[in-house]
């Protein structure tokens, strides 16, 4: 009951980038909306007159923080607004200090140069610790700057430190409350939309990509190494700090579609490097196929003395049965890869890895392998290994993701 | 010839760990310091007078651009130069056209607000192309910034657009230079330093890896999995975002210690990528002991009857030959970073590579693992395929390191 894996991701790949490239305009569109809307701040003369000069602050604002996605934009803007307010209210606290304890002109200067270099010293450190770095970086840059340019406008005796705080924050805010709203409202691009849909499709092509070498394996003719899929398979490997920002960002997002509040994103980190890995062995898997193909493909010795198409009987029997095994492995990767695409529970699959594991042991113990000859058994007793260990990360995915249905509230699927 | 990798990697790991730190430190304090020469611009009344709120730009400057690397300080601030030139211009430009065409006041904002929705909508198009991204992003975000400041400033006759623009840019390389100074003459700290430095401990890091696996092979007793080589393999796998940052960072960075001008980062970022596919062949070898080693570490069938250790003499003969070749592979790598440490030529070691291959041959055709049980022969088998795919990256590397000596300059050993 395991639906055909389709052959058409080359062009679903086309379609993805022209969705991708559709979602890049319409984010540039955006940038211009808010952009004019800010600008409307100065354009029109009523609003100019009560805001003045500081309507720079809603520019600067919505070009800093208004980003790609969603999540990105609301952390953004939230760490500015708490770096804006923090850093302005220590920097009034200090700029008024300084001016209590009375040294006269050059003493103040040397109390607020002093907190200048203390402040700027420890929040540059902060913002190397990871895990600030990783959420807060942005608010503490803005805390820096705050704190620096409201403390230093104390130095001067007529210059009232608390309008200036609290008129920057204003501008602030009302840039910030135009980047959310056509951020949010406008054909919001949302961060987790992005994670998930990325996770379906690397299910489904890790199946397209395991199906297909399961035909190489006993085709007759000497394939071409499918460049797509492996390089499919390699980018993959190189996902990690793209997931975790990715990440980052869906947690900063409101409720929305079909991920609730404290939809367990964290999850989502495991799954990846659980199908990282299980890249990196089909990556192996591949370089096996193709090194029993190409004859001299490893200079210094002959590998196999034949192609793999025209091996003996004996030898198509292990991989025929490691074809079958694969193939099914495929349907899981892909049953699963539809489970996260419909968000349901998927059928307990634990019984089929079950029997997956019984098959492998059978290829090996029932002296199949044996019957090889020495050149050959190094082929295809590492691609029995590869498969084993295939099936092994497989089985730690289906317990991933069922776990993340649980947490997440996947619904059951009818049948079960 | 080959020296011993040593074991004492872990306190190795400790001593990188607390220079780090220190450098973070300096890096703290170097922005507390550039803070503070700039906060002179408030400070003191004489430079107040010049410059007045103008110093504010030169405090944002610091803060946005001093970055931990001088490369990066340096990019940011040529980056942020060039974008406030280019946009400065355009917006004077842009200003000036709108008041000259002569539509009145509701006209001329008219023809500002296109402005500002065409050139920041373009603008954040071209952000999200990838060969900008990489090196320009943070010049057009400036460029957005400083056109829409300066055009909307322009819709107030009263006024001087090209007066803020000029001193705006004044007070911004004021910054810059600060930064630029603190940076490059008070402790640099480069990320030319850093890239090639993590590429030399990546090399003896997997010299010593392969090492400690070997050693496991033909030891008696059950070793536990040791975590810390395993970890450092696996922080390898997701280094190529941070080589690429480094690399980008380290181009702009002029010469300096060993480094000349156009020093071919590039060719770090290809060694990266077969370090890592090293790595992961490493981490497939240590799973495959692992596995070899736990009797039921697979559930559903039992891979080898007894632990590696205890085997019969035909097994413990493959074991040991492959425990050679692992050593004299962990010997090349070792050489290998050592001749980039030094920046020397390495010796060609394509003989040795080439005496590998033939010992790997042996192995596989004098009919030892046919002696072998069932069982044993998928783990065995396994990993000869694998060193043999180790001895393979391997010479990859050798050639890619001969490579950059040549492009890069190292100098010949004394010896050649």
């Amino acid at each position: 009951h395991c639906y055909p894996v389709s052959i058409t991701s080359n062009l679903k790949g086309k379609e993805m980038k022209s969705d991708h490239n559709t979602r890049k305009m319409i984010h540039s569109i955006k940038v211009g909306i808010s952009l004019v809307l800010v600008s409307l701040l100065y354009l029109l003369n009523p609003l100019f007159e009560q805001v003045g000069e500081n309507a720079m602050w809603a520019i600067m604002t919505v070009i800093v923080i208004f980003e790609f996605s969603a999540g990105a934009t609301l952390g953004k803007g939230i760490n500015r607004g708490i770096g804006t307010i923090v850093g302005g209210g220590l920097g009034c606290i200090a700029a008024v200090f300084a001016r209590s304890i009375g040294l006269g002109r050059v003493g103040n200067s040397i109390i607020i140069g002093a907190s200048v270099f203390i402040f700027g010293s420890v929040a540059t450190y902060f913002r190397m610790v990871p895990r600030i770095k990783k959420r807060y970086d942005y608010g503490v840059v803005i805390f820096m700057l705050t704190f620096n340019l409201i403390v230093v406008s104390g130095v001067h005796p007529d210059v009232k430190v608390w309008a200036i705080a609290r008129e920057r924050l204003l501008t602030i805010l009302m840039g910030f409350i135009v980047c959310i709203c056509v951020s949010l409202f406008l054909f919001p691009l949302w961060a987790s939309d992005e994670l998930h849909d990325s996770f379906v499709s690397r299910f489904l092509d890790l199946a397209n990509t395991i199906q297909e070498e399961c035909t190489k394996m006993v085709s007759e003719k000497e394939n071409p190494p499918s460049a797509p899929s492996f390089n499919v398979c390699k980018s993959m490997l190189n996902s990690k700090s793209t997931d975790e920002s990715l990440a980052n960002f869906a947690k900063w997002e409101p409720w929305h579609g079909k991920f609730g509040f404290s939809y367990p994103w964290g999850r989502y980190l495991k799954i990846g490097a659980e199908l990282r890995e299980v890249a990196t062995i089909i990556l192996a898997v591949g370089r096996c196929l193709q090194a029993s193909k190409e004859v001299d493909g490893f200079d210094g010795f002959i590998f196999l003395e034949q192609p793999m198409g025209s091996l003996r009987q004996s030898q198509m029997v292990v991989l025929q049965t490691c074809e079958a095994i694969g193939s099914k492995v495929a349907c899981v990767m892909q049953e699963l890869g539809e489970s996260m695409k419909q968000m349901r529970k998927c059928e307990a699959k634990e019984n089929i890895l079950g029997q997956l594991k019984e098959e492998i042991g059978l290829v090996i113990s029932k002296s199949k392998i044996g019957e090889l000859e020495d050149g050959e058994v190094v082929a295809i007793a590492s691609l029995v290994f590869l498969l084993m260990q295939v099936v092994e990360k497989v089985g730690e995915l289906v317990k991933g993701v069922e776990e993340l249905g649980d947490v997440a509230g996947f619904r059951s699927s009818p049948a079960s």
